[in-house]
């Protein structure tokens, strides 16, 4: 345990240097166990495991473009990211590893107690078995707190689900190398750090129920949001929020059709990698990895890199006195059910500056040109550095006062940080992006 | 309005012999508008709408059977059910339709205000309007109480969906010819009649939030499920109960594949109509339909018919004091995700006749056994008379006492109605036979 955040910080700069990993950019032909298919171009492991890469042709009216192809993942088993708890002297601890993920632009980061696909934990690449897999495989002893299929990425991945698990237990935990438990204040703050806190360790924190760290100050935002805890005073009804999710699933179509990877319009298939024409977007590479740490030594792998760095961000406004979230209802090219809960804005700003003001994505303005006043954070952290490479996006929550408009349109709805925590107890409400934002507000110090 | 539920039975037989109707069964081959494909022997109608019937190989490890082939209706777009309430001198009152339909045993039943698929609201059969959709359309000006989109029966629709809505008003609204106003406690006193109140109509009043009826009578599954309301007495945390519903859809697989309906093993394709070898589950069969008070006169269409009556209960218990019902994870040929929460028991005995005792459905015999006093209701409803010819179910709440096992299994949870009904207004965790029961269980007198 970490009496102090120094501390933590001086044990994680140790990780990093006790052991060895090297992480190079390889071309995807001939990347080692890798095959492309010849007639199709699909990217898949010669075991017919992990995950592929092929073709998809989206339909959609909830875009701003109708109809388009890319590249996607496609990945159908879904694995766990759980977290254990602990109290000590009454305070919650979350056990947290220091692991090393080869798209991680700083190689460590904190992940989940378990992160393991179902390829990891039934062993198909052969490695060492998963550290605490029991807890979260049942029959379990602890307590249940917070238990989910969540989706991912849906840029990326197509349907990809992941099992996002919290479990309370009271029995003593050994403490193996490169674990550590930190309080929800401890992980509050570094939350408000560059990449520190990796992807799956946010999205299942965004479960936690219990608010993080010190009483809030008056006037400030964890204020706001514990007062929202604690009143009715938001501008919707569950009933109303619950209708706003059905009107845009039963209004908007999203269809999507299988196509061959070597045949998708404006991608450019490349023996070093995939990219789309206009250099936007994203590309596909392959790395070779060496890691002295992890389950196997030495692998080869393709991973998304996308072409610019992400906003992703959530307008707030105080309604009643209570903060309210603009939430969109979001549709990508993998979404599973047509639409999700996602952040007022989610785009690579890159992808739209050839575009005029008036058709880049609404708030995106709004959000960048925000005085410092009105951000409560504005932090980056990377997206799975399993899958992604160099994918950084910047969190911001914006309290936008009465620049946010009270009717933002059909696609948009305001929900207080409550409302919103209340809907991602359920799977396949609330992306994966606004569930991270979730976290950094609610854990923020 | 009605001030005796005896006026309503006077009104109701009336509109059963002002209109003119005729259902025959024909032949599939050469039925009117419709088409079987010479290579695959898909039904559709020569518009290409309504919908399909095709076949399906499903393959789970959550079923008696790991693997089955079997037609399945194929209606990909999603309809709105929806029901309009008014408060007269603050008691609410629901409009409620007398509405034909082909496969009714007794031909009208009561529907929703408005029933509609998609084809119906947009005209593709060219028939009248739908009265009193605009209530149920963007923008709407009534107060929204309930709207998900919620699954229709798994065993013989594959991922069919229809919005179920209740909106409130105040303004004034006509009532059209074959309308009514009934309160909560009449259509709990219906419910308790067979096939007065169809399919449609139940599943939406399973959305409806208050308690229906006169005060409960002490000691009677009412004053439980009051009780269970108010109180936080409940077996599992929700937390708990979620955990559970995840669990399952992590553990098991559901995999399906379209095949041709003319290569559907076991199933017999004939010129009149469908069916297994075996005499058992379900035939697929043509019906010709003359009706005086539908938005056409004619016209034909195939139907499914169910080898016998099912039998749909759920096995309660007192805990604590409080009702608990016995909720199973159930899969289906064609279930959107994996699993949805069901009832104890959902099957057609008829279908299990020939197996030994040991391999039949957990519970079927101790609900059938039941002594009186531990039966709360026991009714027969019917399917939906649209696609369904004389479907009839025995619906049953079955009060077991000790003989209900506190653990039954991974397959089954215990939960208060006061739960289930939250889950139910998630759309896709409720799946529709355990939203009927629940119609009838919070509507009872």
């Amino acid at each position: 345990m970490f009496r102090q955040t120094a501390e933590f910080t001086d044990w994680f700069a140790e990780q990093r240097t006790a052991h060895h990993y090297r992480v190079i950019p390889a071309p995807l032909d001939g990347l080692d166990g890798w095959i492309r298919d010849p007639d199709r171009g699909t990217l898949r492991h010669r075991t017919g495991g992990f995950f592929s890469i092929d073709g998809l042709e989206v339909r959609t009216d909830n875009r701003e473009t109708e109809s388009w192809q890319q590249p996607i993942i496609d990945q159908p088993e879904s694995g766990i990211l759980g977290i254990l708890v602990k109290r000590f002297a009454g305070v919650p601890h979350f056990l947290m590893q220091a692991k090393m993920e080869p798209g991680n632009i700083n190689v460590l980061q904190l992940s989940p107690t378990v992160q393991a696909t179902r390829s990891n934990y039934t062993r198909l690449h052969r490695g060492g078995s998963v550290p605490y897999l029991e807890h979260f495989l049942a029959p379990r002893r602890g307590r249940i707190v917070f238990d989910a299929l969540q989706s991912e990425q849906g840029s990326w991945f197509l349907h990809k689900r992941n099992r996002n698990m919290i479990v309370e237990v009271t029995e003593d935990v050994p403490v193996l190398d490169r674990f550590c438990w930190l309080t929800a204040g401890q992980i509050g703050e570094l939350l408000m750090l560059d990449n520190v806190i990796n992807m799956d360790a946010r999205t299942v924190l965004a479960g936690w129920p219990e608010a993080g760290g010190r009483p809030p100050a008056p006037g400030s935002a964890r204020e706001a949001l514990t007062l929202s805890a604690s009143t009715d005073r938001a501008r919707h009804t569950d009933a109303e929020l619950l209708s706003w999710f059905t009107e845009a699933k039963a209004s908007h179509q999203l269809d999507r059709r299988a196509i061959a990877l070597n045949e998708t319009k404006g991608w450019v298939c490349g023996a070093d990698r995939i990219s789309h024409e206009s250099g936007r977007w994203f590309s596909v590479l392959g790395v070779d990895v060496e890691a002295g740490s992890r389950e196997v030594a030495r692998w080869s792998q393709p991973m998304i890199q996308p072409s610019g760095r992400g906003v992703i961000a959530f307008v707030a406004r105080r309604l009643d006195g209570v903060l309210h979230l603009l939430v969109k209802a979001h549709t990508e090219a993998g979404t599973l059910d047509v639409v999700e809960m996602g952040p007022t804005v989610q785009c690579v700003p890159d992808n739209y500056l050839h575009l005029p003001k008036s058709r880049q994505p609404d708030f995106l303005n709004l959000v960048l040109s925000a005085p410092n006043e009105q951000i409560h954070f504005d932090v980056v952290h990377s997206e799975e550095g399993g899958r992604f490479y160099h994918a950084e996006n910047r969190y911001l929550l914006v309290e936008a006062g009465d620049d946010a408009p009270l009717d933002a349109g059909p696609g948009y709805i305001w929900m207080t940080v409550r409302q919103l925590s209340a809907m991602a107890r359920h799977g396949s409400h609330v992306n994966v992006e606004a569930r991270n934002l979730l976290a950094c507000l609610r854990l923020m110090p």
